[in-house]
Parts: C-alpha cells; structure tokens; sequence
C-alpha cells in the first residue's frame, strides 16, 4: 500500500441505523475530504455489519480512500478491507497481524503513554490516543482524556503516525496537529453536522494550513 | 477430519463470567460426555472471547473433543477451531466456507423447513434446529419453537446431521432423537445442574441407548 494519510479520519457512528442516512453522511465525507474512513459497529449483528463493510468499501473504492474495520477481523478479511483499528480489549495485535498479513494497517488505540510504549503499540502502523478530550459518545471503555499535554509526552517517544480521537471538532483541531499529532478522527464532528461534506471541508481545510498536507 | 459425533453438544453459557466456574462446568461437561463443544460469547469483548477460545481450545484437546465457535469466524481462526456455529443473522455461509476453508466444520442454525432447504443449510456440515421447544435463554433472535412435527419435517428434507436446541433436558431427550435428529445441544441442562458431570453422563446414556452412537 502506497503512503497512507491519516490526516481526516471518519469513523462511522453505529447509534444511526438507518443505512440511507448512514451513507449520505459517509459520502459527505468523502466528498469533503476525509483521507481515511473507519467503519465502526458495536451493536449490530455480524450480517448486518458485514453487508454495511461491503457497501462502504464500495464507496471508499470510488474516493480512492482506505477503509479501516473497527476491531472485527473477521469482517476485515470477509470484504478484504484495508485494515483494521484495534482497541486495548480487541484481538491481540500479533493475532491481528498474523491473520491479515504484513499488507494491511493496523492501528491501536492506546489511552496513556504506558502503551504507547508497549510492543504492539510499536508495531503497529499508526497508534489512536483515545480520548483526546472528553466526548459524548458513548462507549463503556473510556480513558481519562490526554489532553495536549498527554499527546505531546506521547509524541516524544513515539515515532510512527498518531491520530487523536474524542471530542475534536472545528476549533481544537488546529491545536491537535500543531502539538505533533498526523491526524484527527472524528465522529460526531461530522455525523452531527447540519452539513457532513461542508464540516468534512472545514476540517481539511484547517488541517492543510496546520501542515499535515 | 474423521467423522464428527454431533450426539452431545454442550453449549457454554455467556452468563457466567467467572472463569474458574465456567471452566470447571466445561470440563464436567467433557468428562461426562459430550461430544463437541460450541464456545458462545454474545457479550464479551474481542479479547476475553479470544481468552476463552483458547483455554476451551486447550481443554478440548485434552479429551479430543472438536470446538467450534459461534459466530465469530475471527476468533475461529485466531485459535485454529475446528469450525463455527453461525446463525441466519451471522456471516453469510459461503463467506465463513471461503475465510476457514473446506477442512473444518460450519453448522449452521434453522428455525423452520424453508431455512432447511436453503443452498446454504445444503451445504453446511450441519444444521442446528433451534428452537426445537421453549427455552429461557434470553436472547434477541430467537423464532416460534419449532417441536416434534417440525424435527420430523425437516428430517425428511434434510440428508445430513440435526442437532436440536433450545430447553432440552433428560426427559424430552429421547424424544427428539426417536424422530430423526442426531444430536442434541443444551446450555442450561449442563451449566445450571448441581452436577454438570453428572448431568452430562445422564443425558449421554439416554443418548446412546435411544441410538445416536
């Protein structure tokens, strides 16, 4: 795989079940230059969760943009995504390696500077620093946020990208990249947003003038 | 593989999160009798569930009794299973038959004769009738039972193994297998009886007398 930009990633929001609604966001995105998209399903079923993998890797095919699987391999291999993005509770990095091969990424949400020095961490193709700042999404395995003093301890001892999740939106993403993160990856930034592609462009256009691009 | 004996599936039960309980249930399971174990995880996260599979994986090797996953084909792979149990919302069969390849088993679960004559069932190693009665295991899938008469239904349509599921106990057990199924599968029968080995033993011996072995 040629260089990946991790400086716009979307992950997508499993609270919208209505896949028309789910997918106009997710072109939005793309048409407002997300440079990279996760696909995330926390509650759904592993059919409906694979026929939603197969319909955004269409999508992203057409953007030319790389689709990432949130924690689940199988999915990944079933629709031969172009990674994964696995948490501290997700399969083991070198289980995940070993069953898609050196080709694909893989990401690792790390939540403190103790795992970003772990093994897999450094292994891995970039890390996740969740959360960033502290967000409304619900999840059950929310971290204490970093913050930018957080991200900057981590970027010092860690050499490979970092994209920062929670909580991010128009006005603290500068901050974010100027303090040494590759990237920012957001949900509700966009999912929310009156207008996704417009919100998408705002954000790309913030991150090219703070120098990701 | 050499030829699978369906007889006695023992279906681990989710609700116990204790791990020296739940494995002590598994291993008296084993030591009675069953004859293949379905490790089912619908709550846990990706790396507890891979925990599990491969401490069942190493107990079931101890008394050579094959292992199969429910729905979760990463997790089949990530510990070398010897199959999956998938259900009609889980991954397509000819997904899950393409990620683990013709050597090992994929059952798959039917709730009514025209699941039972689809290509898929046809294709599969088995299937697994469930319900075959009402059952208080909750969960969110689960169709109208489908009792003797509709066993005796699908016997006659379908050429390859049956297992029945769903609130089976040692005095409906003879029953099932006298109209055509060829095995049984229980979780609760198993993992809420004073004595699980015991319990196990008793359901075999009905088992064998009544003709599955």
């Amino acid at each position: 795989m040629s260089k990946v930009d991790y400086a716009l990633m979307y992950v997508t929001d499993d609270s919208i079940r209505d896949d028309n609604h789910f997918f106009a966001i997710l072109e939005g995105a793309l048409k407002g230059g997300a440079t990279i998209i996760q696909l995330r399903e926390k509650t759904s079923d592993t059919l409906a969760f694979y026929k939603r993998a197969l319909r955004c890797k269409e999508l992203c095919s057409n953007y030319e943009i790389p689709l990432l699987i949130n924690d689940r391999l199988d999915i990944a291999l079933a629709i031969d995504a172009d990674g994964v993005h696995i948490g501290q509770s997700d399969m083991p990095y070198e289980v995940a390696r070993r069953l898609l091969g050196n080709s694909k990424i893989i990401g690792l949400s790390v939540s403190n500077k103790e795992h970003a020095e772990q093994p897999n961490a450094q292994a891995a193709d970039y890390i996740g620093i969740s959360p960033i700042f502290s967000t409304n999404i619900k999840t059950t395995d929310l971290a204490k946020p970093l913050g930018i003093l957080g991200l900057k301890e981590i970027r010092q001892i860690y050499k490979k990208p970092i994209v920062c999740i929670g909580g991010i939106h128009k006005d603290n993403t500068q901050e974010i990249i100027a303090n040494g993160a590759d990237g920012i990856a957001v949900v509700s930034a966009i999912s929310k947003a009156d207008n996704p592609e417009e919100t998408s462009r705002e954000l790309k256009n913030i991150l090219c003038k703070t120098g990701t691009n």
